[in-house]
């Protein structure tokens, strides 16, 4: 399933190295957890505890440029001496309060400015929390992109979109791959995910190793890939291992995650329950191994699949052509030719699980849907569980399509989606076969990073070298102890348009006055020369009340406004400044007088 | 417990009937369902079997005003004859895209119309979504209203602060009274729910018995009051009832809701846990039963309560004076106090447990409280779960309280907190009591109305017999049929600041697209008769781009319009309509082509 580049890898041993002081602790930490494959690991162990000894101490710094108390935009940069690389670019959707802002992504300001010093970007997998900035990045600084076959495909379509890929430097690697990165080895550790070909990086350089975890979780019947390789996480373990980045996404969650493959056998047992009705499935695009599922069971039950979905006819397409998604002959439909098909030979696979107004679930429940009407005895799955933050709109969509008689399976005890995270079982066993010295939580709020962390309290990590970070953190890391370095500039910048970071802290503090209560301007002409009133002025509202019914209102403002013209000019006020903002407290008390309400009150004077 | 209001009550046996099919479908049912009290309500049950067949059928017409497909702003119409009545009158809390709005309330235009027929309106329960919109109802027809003591109480604030308290006619009831208002007359039944001194209410006319439930749990062992009166709902029962309206919340959820003892107990052992440290309780304002709880619980271990929130220090001072909290000698301490206190005697209970951002708990987690400042081992507990839509929130402020290192309980494991609303089970159960021949789900969206219907279908209510229903809708009852009556006006009035109904979808859709988009403004002064550029044209932006890094953009924008300008001049267009419609277009492609954002384009001409 994996092959290793033995290329790259040759040298690989000698870099893995610990000290005395590694081993003691090791020591420790073995007697509270089973090691496993102690024979394999043990003579690289011995092997290159020597070598410890000699290494000048210089720390390996990790700096963290996203991900960390927020949900989305991961960004780690890795420096050891004068070379650095980076883990991941990821972009996050925009709070509700981000008015207008189409998306999130790092501050690149760190890297632009130690652009020669690094010397690639490795990326986990290719979700969007994962690869959605770089395009982005690739635009400031074009370095090297090292990931699996699936994940570069899909940042090949991002690239191409933004025109940069003919480019961009992409480079394909395997599980058990070896990439030199300057002082760096990263090697890519196959993981279960909710996509395909994920991968966790061990990183290596003369201070010892590094194990990210990237986003992961422990299937042990998986669709497709095999199994997360825990023999490598063991050995790496067994190896000594400095530090281990994890993710920190469902450390809230007792147990275990259940596997991919439960939902499959779910929708075996809805789909014959649908009858003669027609299924509608509603997933996230990217969920290869979801899609491949609903595939296989439509197929069995004799059903055609149409998917319906920009991203989702993306992803399937590309995934289709990289072999990561099978698709027996005569299955797929094009979504035009829906109609021509009875409603019991057909199951429609789209977006919109988290009820996302523009998606094609929701203008399927909303009756906007150009090719898909809903009709009474449709049988549609929500094949996913609401993120934080969108319960609300999946719950509004869910009643829509019942309003229009679909029956909806929404709820969880039908167990239609697993989650792709790591429960606090399988956390642990991570951090038990990898043993590391110091731990970092990642990948989460301060919520997860904190229960994740006691999960290492838990497992015998003493709290001391338990290090919990946010964006912008710099852990320094040595064989002796891990501390903050000097923060590194790390922040959030919005994508609005094809502005990227032009849109800051006072235009969303005007978006949100202007769309709490709305506007209204007050112009006139004045005499360039005396100060008085030529033109207007005129009193133009848009969102504060509703003009054609508020005639009155207006027009007692726009006499507000002119006696205050008219109050200046006569005390021979001619700052336009000044009279601007007299003009701005006039109507202000009188419209919050009236209605108890701030409009934003804009003047414009023209000096004729 | 309950005083019977014999001199309202007298001639009550006498107005429930029933016909001879309501009998035989009573046998029917009685197959089913155990029958509790037979010997006692098998009286009232044979002496109003014969008059129930004189009645001229005119049907009883209930019309939905609010709290169907929502959650808030119940409000309900009974009709018989010529008399009416109201049930509730409440407020919904905006959605995030009523930008701007302060509180929905129901449209009285149908009340308004039919003022003169209502007879009153009966209060169930003193809960925002229940009593919100009865000052706005009492501004337009000064009815009467009936509740029971503390939910007049929390009436009375209200109105106070609307300044319409003196000329409201507020009547005091208790369960077991009954109300005559016209044709109809309302007997108030206790029920537990998460506030006290909670009513369900029969009603009767001459047409037959429909009981509405109000909000309501089923709790064994409640703080006070009593468990939920369900003798009385199967005495009704055996009398036979026409419809019932039941509260559909949690209609999703299945088994039973736990009694609010429960949380008490996990006070109690939380408290301890808590050792040294400062404890902090979040809650509901309302629910009074909680607070009484926290207070036994703090006092028997020795710490002071401190209440801190507007709200909460409101609802606590009606309460204690009306007797629904019991407060032991020196056990509450003045807010400004608190830091005369040792952390280890202290309790502080405060609102903010739905994450509501000017609320206290969520000013201490972002260290803006004036009077509480959050310390490492303060003990915090999150007295509720969110209510889907504030998931986010409530995170956010859990995520703050724990970087400023302060232990916080919100997860469910804890116990922390129990519904006030009937699960699965209990609403079987009061079905099964109550027996009716026609069942109207109620309080809910459409998801959580079908799921109660399908618990109804369940137990044997034929799917005819089961309305459900939308805010607008009119129910037409009569011992035969339940039907779709001709539709009244009901929706949603917007009140923000002072104004109620001047902000509706026009006002919205612009403060959508100034909060996203943001606005450009462009001003000129034209000769009012040559149509020549007087003055300007002037650009000003709000909510676009940052002005000041944007000021090449915003000078180009300025020449596109001056263009525009001097082409309409001399392409002889003069109608001002006219020439703001290219104006407007010129420079909304121009930003769009530069941007590809599309802010408001305001063009304000002034002539000269």
């Amino acid at each position: 399933m994996q092959k290793k580049n033995n290329a790259v890898n040759k040298d690989n041993n000698q870099k893995s190295q610990k000290n005395k002081s590694n081993q003691k602790w090791q020591k420790n930490r073995s007697n509270q957890f089973k090691q496993t494959k102690k024979n394999t690991a043990s003579k690289s162990r011995n092997g290159s505890a020597k070598k410890y000894r000699k290494v000048n101490e210089l720390p390996i710094k990790i700096s963290f440029l996203g991900g960390l108390n927020e949900v989305g935009k991961n960004m780690t940069l890795y420096e050891y001496k004068e070379d650095m690389f980076l883990v991941d670019c990821g972009l996050a959707f925009p709070d509700p309060e981000m008015l207008g802002v189409d998306l999130v992504i790092p501050d690149f300001s760190y890297v632009e400015r130690n652009a020669d010093k690094i010397k690639g970007i490795v990326i986990t997998h290719g979700h969007e929390d994962h690869i959605g900035g770089l395009a982005y990045l690739l635009k400031t600084v074009n370095i090297p992109v090292y990931g699996t076959k699936l994940t570069i495909g899909l940042i090949q379509g991002k690239l191409k979109e933004h025109g940069i890929l003919s480019s961009a430097k992409l480079h394909e690697i395997a599980p058990g791959d070896v990439v030199e990165l300057g002082e760096f080895t990263v090697e890519a550790i196959h993981v279960n995910h909710s996509i395909p070909d994920a991968i966790a990086l061990a990183i290596k350089c003369e201070c010892g190793t590094v194990v990210q975890t990237g986003d992961f979780k422990i299937d042990s019947t998986p669709i497709d890939g095999g199994m997360i390789d825990l023999s490598r996480f063991a050995q790496l373990g067994e190896e000594g291992v400095l530090a281990l980045l994890s993710d920190s996404t469902n450390a809230e969650r007792p147990g275990y995650t259940e596997s991919e493959r439960k939902v499959g056998e779910s929708f075996d047992v809805l789909f014959r329950r649908a009858g003669k009705s027609r299924i509608i499935v509603a997933t996230f695009a990217s969920n290869i191994h979801r899609v491949q599922q609903i595939i296989n069971v439509a197929s069995a039950l004799g059903r055609k699949v149409a998917i319906i979905g920009r991203s989702l006819e993306n992803v399937v397409n590309i995934s289709a052509q990289l072999g990561y998604l099978n698709i027996p002959d005569n299955v797929l439909i094009n979504a035009d030719l829906i109609n021509k098909y009875p409603a019991d030979s057909l199951v429609i696979i789209t977006t919109g699980s988290q009820g996302e107004p523009m998606s094609a679930l929701s203008r399927m429940a909303f009756s906007d849907h150009r090719k898909v009407e809903i009709c009474p005895n449709d049988y549609v799955i929500i094949s996913a569980t609401p993120i934080p933050g969108n319960e609300k709109m999946v719950g509004k969509v869910v009643n829509e399509l019942l309003k229009l008689g679909a029956h909806v399976i929404y709820e969880k005890m039908y167990d239609v989606h697993v989650s792709g995270h790591a429960c606090q079982e399988e956390l642990k066993l991570i951090m038990g076969l990898v043993k590391p010295r110091y731990f970092i939580p990642v990948h989460g709020e301060q919520k997860h990073l904190r229960k994740h962390a006691l999960l290492a309290e838990g497992m015998g990590i003493e709290t001391e070298n338990i290090f919990i970070a946010d964006n912008g953190y710099v852990a320094e890391i040595t064989s002796k102890s891990i501390k903050s370095g000097a923060p590194v500039p790390a922040g959030k910048v919005f994508v609005d348009g094809s502005g990227v970071g032009d849109v800051g802290s006072v235009v969303l503090r005007d978006r949100k006055h202007l769309g709490q209560d709305g506007i209204i301007v007050v112009t006139a002409s004045i005499d360039y020369e005396t100060g008085q009133l030529i033109a207007g002025p005129e009193v133009v509202s848009r969102g504060f009340v509703y003009v054609k019914e508020a005639e009155e209102l207006i027009e007692q403002a726009r006499k507000v406004a002119e006696k205050c013209l008219e109050n200046c000019y006569y005390n021979n006020i001619s700052d336009i400044g000044a009279i601007k903002g007299k003009l701005r407290d006039a109507v202000s008390h009188f419209v919050y007088d009236k209605t108890k309400r701030s409009p934003m009150i804009l003047p414009i004077l023209m000096e004729v």
